[in-house]
């Protein structure tokens, strides 16, 4: 294969698991790289906190001086895998401002200053690119970008984070308790130290943003996502939702609402065993759009590790290096809507509600009729007596789609009521 | 929305199932579209056979002169869903050389005429899309055209026609034979009057022929895939399928063989219950790919149908002229690798072998021994006697992976012993 060019030149921010993965094949599907790009792709430096050796890369490459190479004159693409707020978007901003093309996997960076990053790269006449950001390896940007934009999305759903999708399957295999199930997650490397961003849902709302963003064409930021972790998730919810045929995910859900809003949220979800993502298992992700002409599509892969996470970014850095050799950019985002944010009391959804009442007659149907009263329909009930207690029994309630509003309210007044015992425990319940 | 431009003007080639609903889209979706691309989307005419009455179609677009609406010179953009080899290769041919972009549905022209179009496009610098060609819906070109780019694919597995899956799956369901699930598909739209080329794996193997020039950057032609259809598969497959966990599915296989060169075939294949794609029921199709980098990765949805198709065209369609709009054309095919097809008696797979032998003792050490000599290991056996007949028994036996030559030479071996009754029935088996 011949170099019919000068090299496409690659200045990478960030040598960590993703970062290492990406360097590394850089080099060893060079000559591949190469004749699906028809100029070679040639890594020019590495910026890294601090210069020390790391297996299979050049040292002469490495620096800690990201602004100086982001602003070499001899480095056409900048692939950004540092993570954080700042300074990375002042380095992608002055990447961009300065003609350089830009792949990033930043989920965070881009659901709080994605507008701002889409402008520069479309006033410079460059791309930003950013497959990796959602979903790891799976290909779902480029989807909704491009494959669907014929199409009316309608509602997208994913299991978009590994770890907390790890946590949750575990306790449904063991019956363990969150805690323990977090634990054993940080012993075998899929929950960080500090686990945070991943079982409070805040890096499942980022790329809910993103997904939404695209999926609607418009600009949703991560504050307008509602977003809910999954460290309030007991074994007694996991046992609850096996009782009625579900498995508990945490669903990142992107809809449009009948009044034309749409809604965007990150929530612990009863998901039926009989759904598509029921069956996604382990650190894998998964992405379900429904839209009006296509119908149900489904996206399934790893969602994270360093060498699927590469994939997705050497596939944006090919691409946006074929954009540079022929002198083009690709279409950038399309935000041209913007239908609001839905207010969260009228998001529609079905809900689970597991309570304690007492065993006496008349209080199922007192419970029924403020329900009713409410507005909320039942779709299922259960009641069996609590284990060693004859005064109480334990309710299980599926309810039909209602508005957060109206569940919130008979919520509140059946916690109100003698009838009651304690607080109702309320988990959302995918479809309809 | 203000339109700051001249419009995209697009011309579609037949206005049948999928040609109706892109008209209709074209029209209903026309302020979104025209958002998406920055310009109007004009449909200046529509070729069809015959002009008469279409519901919701200007019957002043209708033209039975395709060659005349093609070479119009104000259609931007030709939309080909007529079907066939010719003339549609030629209105394709002059389209491209004329400098129009074509988006096209038509996986036998691709399959035997891709080579010569992509080089068309290439040379006018102008596109040919052809999401709709595979899988209907699911969006499966674009992510292994560019999503997959970075990475090394070493298979790629679909379910990739849905009349055989719709036939397969009610033979699961119900224990029909294949002639009254046939009927059944027919009687309900599933199947056509004349079936063959879906039964007969035609239209698959189309289909594989074009996702394995994708997945490894080079030409597959349709004569170099290895088909088998559905047509001898019976209830007593289906039956011994389910006795050792498996569903049959008819699999579009392309793998990357040891010794660096390809394999495409399309066969009824036993897949194992806990393999994504046996869960793939109905009409649906799904494509299963693997790579060195993002490891398993599945997509899944509609694969047939008049929307469903539409939505992938319109895909194409809006990415086609936001190209023209901006004075660019895509990446091109990536065709610079030449591996050469895997001689087909080299192609490595498991299979079950279903026979019947005489119930006597040394039988099975006897099959087992010309198994080994062959080469052939066996992963699993069992033996149950031939129902109403007390000398007989019936032999399932899977392998595990082996050469097609190595197993065809003991499967002759054993057809021509005296232990063995009749035809040994020999099929694929998915997984290691």
């Amino acid at each position: 294969m011949s170099s019919p060019g000068a090299p496409v030149r690659v200045a990478l921010l960030g040598c960590g698991t993703v970062g290492s993965q990406v360097a590394r094949i850089l080099v060893e599907q060079a000559a591949d790289l190469r004749a699906r790009v028809g100029r070679p792709l040639d890594l020019v430096g590495i910026a890294t906190r601090t210069v020390r050796e790391r297996p299979g890369v050049d040292p002469a490459l490495l620096t800690t001086d990201a602004a100086a190479l982001v602003a070499r004159p001899d480095v056409d693409l900048v692939v950004e895998l540092m993570g954080g707020i700042h300074p990375t978007l002042e380095l992608l901003t002055d990447a961009l401002a300065a003609g350089k093309s830009v792949v990033t996997a930043n989920k965070a960076l881009l659901a709080q200053h994605g507008g701002e990053l889409f402008e520069a790269a479309e006033r410079a006449g460059v791309d930003i690119y950013y497959e990796a950001a959602v979903a790891g390896a799976i290909p779902i940007i480029r989807p909704l970008r491009e494959s669907l934009v014929g199409d009316a999305v309608t509602a997208v759903t994913g299991i978009v984070n590994g770890t907390t999708n790890y946590i949750l399957d575990q306790m449904h295999t063991t019956g363990a308790e969150y805690a323990d199930a977090l634990a054993d997650a940080q012993a075998l490397g899929y929950a960080e130290a500090d686990p945070t961003a991943d079982v409070e849902g805040h890096d499942a709302a980022a790329k809910a943003a993103i997904l939404a963003s695209l999926a609607f064409h418009t600009r949703v930021h991560l504050d307008d996502v509602d977003c809910e972790g999954i460290a309030e998730v007991g074994a007694a919810d996991i046992e609850a939702a096996e009782q009625i045929g579900c498995v508990v995910k945490l669903l990142a859900r992107c809809t449009l609402s009948a009044d034309g809003t749409i809604a965007v949220g990150v929530h612990p979800t009863l998901v039926p065993a009989t759904h598509p993502l029921a069956g996604v298992r382990g650190a894998f992700n998964a992405v379900f759009v429904e839209s009006i002409n296509a119908g149900q599509l489904m996206f399934m892969g790893p969602g994270a590790g360093g060498s699927p996470t590469a994939s997705a970014v050497l596939g944006d850095v090919v691409t946006a290096a074929r954009n540079r050799v022929r002198g083009v950019a690709g279409p950038g985002e399309s935000a041209y809507s913007t239908p609001g944010i839905t207010d969260p009391g009228r998001v529609r959804s079905r809900h689970h509600l597991a309570l304690v009442v007492r065993d006496e007659p008349g209080v199922l149907a007192r419970v029924a009729a403020a329900m009713a009263h409410s507005g909320v329909s039942i779709q299922e009930v259960r009641q069996v007596p609590l284990p060693g207690d004859g005064a109480h029994a334990r309710l299980s309630i599926t309810t039909h789609v209602a508005s957060t509003a109206d569940l919130g309210a008979v919520v509140a007044e059946l916690e109100a009521s003698d009838d009651v015992s304690g607080r109702i425990r309320v988990l959302r319940v995918e479809g309809e």
